[in-house]
């Protein structure tokens, strides 16, 4: 087994390397193939990686590649974690929004918007590559905002793509710290979409314990992602819902809440994750250094090798795990078009990923969760046709922005860079 | 054929009694019944019109009845224009959307909850006394929030109920009038729920002239009901859209302008209205004068007896003539809930207004849409089960609500008086 | 106004020819083009019409075109009534049918079948002619079978394309004639596909009188179309279904009655059809004759000049009548796919035909109209693929077909002719 | 863990015990309750099962109860087998087939129908005794015909109701034989209703395996059960289809063939069957037999102790094993009703069973299963109504049901004894 990680120059890769070589012999992992267009960090990165994987695993092959094509060829699985434009892209997006007095974090508002019209672009060349270098792969897709990315994969390519994120896992783990079980004993039945995503029932051996646990909704705070602001949800509304939103939810639920604080912050979230980053790879360079760092959870991606190595797992092995990725809807959730992606729990085996009927969507949840989708329709077709006027019409269709005069000053803003017309 | 008027003692009943009287022989019609809650205004404005069918139109009866049950006895058409709390329960709603820095407007946010909580429980009652002494009337029932009150009547009785709405026919005579052409020539195929409406073809003997209206969407700014602020839609964001939004989806799409207006009002569009309502009952209570004021007109309801008379005749006279009513969705737009009310073009006869098929939502307005819609059915269901929790849920689905602080505060300020528990 | 009619020497022609004279001024009608393959009965039709037009409506232009190119041209309305490979063809048709002990009537079974697979190629080329030579031109398709034809035309054309049968038209008569009215006061409320439809409300001035109806089942009998056989259904099905069947659905309600019945004919339909048309034509040739014949009425076609000019009327003088056609589902009837042509209750206009919204579906109704649509929809699949494959699975999936044996046996006979491979 | 067998003198019961011993440890089995109305059969099959269980599991209790609430009483799961009327009735089920020229099987036709409607109200007795004894037990339904009992069940109680049949087992079976490969490694992805399904992708380690397997598709003919004739269909169509139909599809794409093989037979099944009971019977009543017999295997019911005891297991150890059984539809196959039962792969686990995303339903299977689930749904319906009307109309809208006139004297026939009026 091949597996190819674009954008391998992440910090992230060793996490996703330390997992898989901890598994390596189970899924007769053979090589892992890192590619980054920043040859620097692909050294250094790649270089630690090598290190660990030597110590580790020392079958597997670890090789760096300056061409994606080269990584992807005949690779089983590919791994999809770049950032277009690196920090600095992100940090304008978070003062984008601080400029309009939006949300401007990256995977939703208009900074979501700013790096999912920078991104869709590159994954869809990845998926070119996929498809004529490695035809059978699987490519699992981390690149934030995942919802929409993933949607431009299965919309737009013929690769067998799933979108992972490390939150449903993040909050399983959650779930299980409190009860104060072992994590395998839970399972939890979310609905909606990356990041606009509710918990209906959490099951402990099967069966329902979401009620008790929302008695205390106060709970439930803990273990929250470290890239979003630390505000909590009034106990009425937690109640009153009868699930757990996503901690993403709160852009939404307590818009107004959020906007303030970020316009009280010093340094965007970008700034903070340069410094750490900073850290990072001064640990990465030091040749001494064989282990990932203790530093490294801080980064933000805690269960990203965890989630990514379940998937892959669950489709090299033919397990049929229950897993929450996102996948195309069909008629899964009928309350959306059929060719969103959604983020529902999924069989996951040799078929890829196929989703498990979904009760129908709560009022009470079913109306953001259309309104986004909406947005990100439109996103997708603003990047695929390259035009200003849907990406006027997705900026006007999100939720987050208060006016079309928003949608059109970012529009006037960051459209010429992106080569819409 | 017997009409009769809820809330008859409404300052707007003139408008209506004008209207009909001058077709009554067309229609058959034989008696109006008006009847009011408030004996005086009963009194004033059922004494003027009288007055009017006596000189316009002396074959019809005109009764005043200070039973709602009397006055809806065997009526043929039962038209509902109360405003439960009065000109005084608007203001209230108005200041606590100021309060709380969102939408006050009586027919969406805050203000528009507030107003459905009071108003559904006395259409319900309305509509059961229609199924017990008028079984086979059709109700149309102008209140608002119209889309709300509607829904409320489709899910929850079994009257034959028609929502009605002066903004359809005043945007289709405000586009006769830039075209310079008989309104009969024109047609308007919009979709969308009552006041969150869009439309798509604007045709001219049949040909959609829209495309050419909206390269001046300047020229579409005519016409505007008085009752909402005076903001424009920036040009290049209705070219995008390729259609006409209602004017009240302004709060939407120019949510923050809208709210930024709303808190420099010296005046509550309330007290602005009861100024009116003073000079016109001195109008009406004066015996002399028997046709209706010039100042009728600032009333904000332009059209509204033409828009009721429309459908009473093409009931009454089984025409058959394609009118824009809030009727039961069915699968008509398959993008919201079978039960919801929709606002759409239909085909009214004898057999009462049944949808003509649409094409789907574009995402461009289909996010919006979904969004209100699944607030307008929490509402619905908070009303009819008095319910705490589903208030909160209703506020917190609502997509110009910011945060669930402002629906648990909101709920706390009008919840007691509504019986919520 | 130009109106083309493609099949012209068809011995129905006089008839459709009659109505338009009858209200060409009213219309604006200036030219009737006639075209036919078959340049004899062309001759012999198009002169008797051009005598016809002369003395009923001098002001009307007949021209005989040999080519459908020329006759289409410029035209505002394109009639169609071919009948590829004519009468001989038919009585094929049913001898097949016969032949495999099923069903071998020209619209339905494998009769339908094979006079689909012939027609629906010179269908489309004629399509395709109106897309180049008069884009704008509606296109009412007679021809049979209207379903299976008219969905080839709305999936695989831009045209705007109607289905036109006298079946609803003629139903509508006979209920009047029952009820001893005035046409025009009725109005049948039916749902389903073209000769697979049932009546669900029959409106006498908008009141539903159905029930009345059905409680004399044998009242329906009168008015039957001439070409399909006198078989009655059970008064109990009748009223334990509540709605009036199509007269075709006895193939499906009677199928072995049916098929007994057609065993023991001597003659074909097709052989019955041949002896009228040499009536017709010798009277259409006799250059005396300038009015149509009384012998025209055996033809089968009651009605027929009416259905078309009805809705010609309805979209040239963009009226918005209620008539029932073939026309594109949408989400009109939910339980059949989108793409689907249906026969419902229309408004037409000069936009053409809109669907007017549906109840449900009653199970009684709903499976074998789904069933019936599924091999409609391979039907027009293996037409424009020429796929042999198709043509099998097609069969098999038709109702009437009692074994994949016949499927295969047919699809040996006369999938060469078709160059299905 | 406590197991409830309604008609537990089946002499079915033996295999499903032996099943159970076998695994009694790991599922922590503690107690089988046998009941039955038919008190010999009850101690006599009862009787062997007890020894059975002292021999193989002694730990595991065998109780005989005469009353089904004892039986079902504090239960965890109970299996539903019985037979009403016997093997007596299904004689006469085949017999009134046979007189009208139809299909009398147990399961389809009108020998289907009629023993749906001697059982429906039996289950839905069964159900309101767990509703009360056992409100958390799941109800295993083997009870045929199995699609209309579970549907029936699904529809009309609250108990967590899964269909359940011995087909897709053996079918899976089969094709691990055909392949010579372990069971295990094998899924089939089939969709549909109970004996009305069809495979679209044979899995082998999760790699799709049909395409070849159908080139040979004689190589399908092994394995059928033994309860359906013996025909063939031909390869070209099992080509054309691209897929395995289950056996008893044959009563519909050999509809001609099967009825004719029915007319010739001189034995119904229900006489053959009777004969090897008394076989089972004897070897279960001879109290020196404590093992089950070789000739259990004739009796059609391979693997259904397998097929059972993997619910079981998958409920109880919470594993969440992908299994083909019967739940409800909800927006799995979107061309069907949201309540209907349908037949395809679930994850089963404490939760019970959740269907697994669909993709569309091909035409060629869409309109048979359409078609069949209309007359389930109102054979359903009749039998909670106790309506002749809506029996006449199931029958009539059972494709196998060539005429009305059947449809009404099956009616006639059995509707007395069931008391529909």
């Amino acid at each position: 087994m091949k597996l190819a990680v674009v954008g391998g120059g992440s910090t992230y890769s060793p996490e996703l390397a330390d997992g898989l070589a901890r598994r390596s012999k189970d899924l007769g992992l053979e090589e892992i193939a890192l590619t980054d267009i920043d040859a620097e960090r692909l050294r250094v990165v790649g270089g630690f990686v090598g290190r660990m994987l030597r110590k580790l695993s020392p079958e597997v092959r670890v090789t760096l590649e300056s061409s994606t094509e080269a990584a992807i060829d005949g690779a089983d699985f590919v791994v999809t974690q770049i950032r277009v434009g690196g920090q600095e892209a992100r940090k304008k997006d978070e003062q984008l929004g601080a400029r309009f007095g939006v949300i401007g974090q990256e995977t939703t508002g208009v900074g979501g918007f700013s790096k999912a019209m920078r991104t869709i672009p590159e994954l869809l060349k990845i998926a070119r590559i996929i498809e004529e270098r490695a035809p059978g792969a699987v490519l699992i897709n981390f690149t934030n905002p995942v919802s929409i990315v993933t949607q431009a994969l299965l919309n737009h390519s013929s690769v067998n793509s799933i979108g992972l994120c490390n939150i449903p896992i993040g909050l399983k783990m959650d779930v299980a710290k409190i009860l104060g079980v072992d994590p395998a004993r839970v399972k939890l039945d979310s609905v909606g979409l990356n990041h606009l995503s509710f918990v209906r029932r959490a099951l402990l051996d099967g069966k329902d314990v979401l009620p008790g646990l929302l008695e205390d909704a106060g709970a439930m705070r803990e273990g929250k992602p470290a890239n979003i602001p630390e505000l909590d949800y009034p106990a009425e509304f937690i109640t009153a819902l009868g699930m757990i939103p996503s901690d993403y939810l709160r852009y939404f639920f307590l818009q107004r809440e959020t906007v303030d604080d970020q316009s009280k912050k010093e340094k965007t979230r970008a700034e903070e994750v340069m410094a750490i980053e900073q850290d990072l790879l001064s640990h990465y360079a030091d040749e001494k250094n064989e282990e990932k760092p203790a530093s490294l959870s801080k980064r933000g991606g805690a269960f990203y090798s965890h989630a990514a190595i379940e998937v892959i797992e669950a489709i090299a092995k033919n397990t049929g795990d229950e897993l929450v990725v996102d996948v195309i809807n069909g008629t899964t959730v009928p309350e959306l078009p059929p060719d969103a992606a959604i983020e529902v729990p999924c069989i996951v085996d040799a078929r890829g990923a196929r989703a498990i009927a979904q009760p129908p969507l709560e009022p009470s949840i079913r109306g953001v969760i259309q309104h986004v989708k909406a947005y990100e329709e439109l996103t997708v077709r603003s990047s695929v046709n390259q035009s200003r006027r849907d990406a006027i019409l997705a900026l006007a269709a999100h939720p987050l922005v208060p006016s079309v005069e928003v949608a059109i000053g970012v529009v006037d803003e960051i459209g010429g860079s992106l080569g819409l017309s």
